[in-house]
């Protein structure tokens, strides 16, 4: 691996402004800003280094397919995704999110972690390969989607008819890093999603309160008294059901979890959280309450006057945006369904639900030989083996990959616990960044073995 | 008042030009935009007509002061106001809020009605009598403030500070109009208000959903659970003793509003509400219940993304804007004291509470006589007398006029039902506009007799 090291070394630099030209393309799939052209610049980048490249329709962003023969008989698959978040609220960025800025050996930008920096590391040790040994040590596939953030709304479909071109022996996810003490970590497994938007309009125009106030419906009332029902301050989500097929975190997963550092202080620190749910304080019960609980979160409130100072308006419109998330086996179709009984029962038949992307969640053995060699190659890079989390908390359409095209998949990547992935300041390490490439690089050779 | 009548009639056009200016200038409290520019212009409105004027600091927007003597030796109160509701949501005004446009006999503009038409109004009365008498009946002063619309911040501490000045034997109120039958109204009382802005923050930035969602305190679930244990679909408000001091309306209240027409199928028309609160559909219950009941209202919500799609973000911010209507003897400062302790004691001490402003509500005997002189004298000009309404749902500052100036409060106006205040196109007819300003013509004249 030693001309691999030496060329990601030398190369850093050209790496790096590929990504900030990706960077610099806004693609931000919730506000349908960018989607083409994104794709369209990823099609190339991939085309230069000889792979065969589809744009492919899904009804919303385009995924991008390619691949590339190699040396040995085995295929590997790339999850990556083009999409990057919402770049709000942007007065809170140190520099403009879609102007890729260095600064303290990082790279700030939206979607440079996520997910951007990661496909281009990847594109990184292709290149190693390519520019080394004129070939790779395995077939390559590539399957880019550009829906990510909003919960991969096309994505699920588009694998279920296309397994063959897919088709793998195994699969790397988008995402990977180092966890808060600079440890290499094997993430499995990710949450399942269903993403709503709930609302309710109860006149055709906001009223002066003066005149309503007493007797007309107020739909931001409504929506605080339907949310009410969902969840209380105990946090047990009230949907009927609800937890009838979640699996607790079993002896393995305890145990695995009982391996990995505490995490509390690091959250206090960087987030100035006061306390934790649950009376949770630190130690192996808040780490498996953070990935093995459903949860239900509001991820936004509107409704009337929302600028300064006072409006005296009653409010005709009014709305929340609610993600739930899943641990096996929960479905998004079942929480639609119990959401919509839940409402009716409870008086709230005029709270409109709209749905707005779901994914069943996914787990993959964490002794599978694939992850076992994933783990091990992280050694002489980062000088130790890979922490395992056997569940994460994020959500991804891992689904698909694990139960229809029958994959193991494991995580590598650049990320750190001072990402800020879908907040301001988005950003990545440049040291990371190469580690993460050197990593990609072992992997390719170790699973083409 | 045959020559007066004659002025009014050929001088519209006049007037109306000035009003447009006026509306032209926008003076939005909340957003503390134009304000003193508007104060200028309503200064040199009065300098104009006579008037000394004087522009006076509050710590907020100014008041503006003017005197002008009159032939007897009673004096004659004016409240307007200059400031605005803020013009939002733009997209659904037809011409732009600031751009007063004639249309099918109407001036649509941010605060033609509210209050702007209105103050105009009175001048117009008061250059009909300067042109045809070369002086006035009774000495009139006029108070326009500039933070109606912010519930009147300063306006109380000033009025205390200044009796002497605005000493008077009686008040015309900021507003009135004709009903939905086209019949003149006497709005008499104000319920008062207490409007204030709940916040909480839960963490220093917003965190990924998929991370902080089973562990993190969450700024959106706070505000509603909080919000949910001030009020419940009940409608009957929480906070402990909020009703101990409510009167309920007496049997000449009732004899009133027993006498006023039906207002819902014009309610259920003009903003297609669908039902009505407390079980209510018609009749004087409605009405009474429109007036008489203090509420509770959610003017604004707002917490973390709001924009198109889905982004999965825990918030760390959330806030509310809530406006309290009271009824006599309910007070701002008690509604205060007691959402303070209500939260604490439900356990929502991290919920912040902001004032933003407030106003007692208070009352004028519907059998003073100047009412009756003021209701009497619409007669000629519409052709009866006016109804009257012994209790308004809106708020404004008349306490300390009633309980510390002494005056008896009366409103004449040129308002009507679709004339729009707080929502988008505003509008006044310009055939009630005229017929407003007769009518106070016969005020001042009757009231110096």
């Amino acid at each position: 691996m030693k001309e691999i090291d030496s060329y990601l070394v030398q190369h850093m630099d050209e790496s790096i402004r590929e990504l900030s030209l990706l960077c610099a393309q806004p693609s931000v799939a919730a506000q349908n800003w960018g989607m083409a052209e994104c794709a369209a610049m990823v099609e190339q980048m991939l085309q230069r280094r000889g792979f065969s490249v589809e744009i492919m329709p899904t009804g919303g962003a385009p995924v991008v397919v390619a691949e590339r023969r190699g040396k040995s008989s085995k295929t590997l698959l790339f999850y990556n995704h083009y999409d990057v978040q919402p770049p709000e609220p942007l007065e809170l960025w140190d520099s403009p999110p879609f102007e890729p800025t260095l600064r303290d050996g990082k790279l700030f930008a939206r979607g440079v972690s996520d997910d951007k920096g990661h496909l281009t590391s990847r594109l990184f040790a292709i290149d190693a390969f390519l520019a080394t040994q004129g070939e790779l040590p395995c077939t390559v596939k590539f399957i880019i989607e550009g829906e990510e953030e909003i919960s991969s709304v096309h994505l699920n479909d588009f694998v279920r008819s296309n397994l063959e071109l897919l088709k793998a022996d195994a699969c790397i996810w988008e995402f990977g890093g180092v966890d808060h003490e600079e440890v290499p970590v094997q993430y499995l497994g990710l949450r399942g999603i269903c993403y709503v938007e709930l609302s309710v309009q109860t006149a055709n125009m906001d009223v002066h309160s003066g005149l309503g106030g007493s007797i007309f419906p107020n739909a931001a009332w409504r929506l605080v008294w339907a949310l009410n029902t969902l969840k209380g301050p105990d946090e047990r989500i009230l949907l009927p059901g609800h937890y009838d097929t979640v699996r607790p975190p079993s002896p393995r997963d305890r145990q695995l979890m009982e391996a990995l550092p505490e995490t509390s202080e690091e959250y206090q620190k960087r987030y100035e959280v006061k306390e934790f749910l649950h009376g949770l304080t630190r130690g192996v019960e808040l780490r498996l309450a953070e990935v093995f609980e459903p949860t239900c979160t509001i991820c936004g409130l509107t409704s009337g006057y929302q600028g300064a100072g006072s409006k005296t308006v009653l409010p005709a419109r009014a709305s929340a945006k609610i993600d739930f998330r899943l641990v096996p086996d929960q479905t998004p179709e079942q929480v639609l369904a119990s959401l919509r009984a839940h409402l009716d029962t409870h008086g709230f038949s005029d709270i409109e639900i709209t749905f707005l992307g779901g994914d069943a969640p996914a787990r993959t053995d964490p002794d599978d030989p694939f992850v076992t060699m994933v783990v091990e190659s992280a050694r002489p890079v980062y000088g130790m083996p890979m922490r395992i989390v056997p569940m994460s908390g994020g959500s991804g359409p891992n689904h698909v990959f694990v139960h229809d095209l029958n994959l193991p998949v494991a995580t590598a990547g650049v990320g750190y616990a001072g990402t800020l992935a879908h907040a301001p300041n988005e950003n990545i390490r440049l040291d990371l960044y190469l580690k993460g490439a050197m990593h990609i690089a072992r992997i390719l050779k170790e699973f083409a073995a």
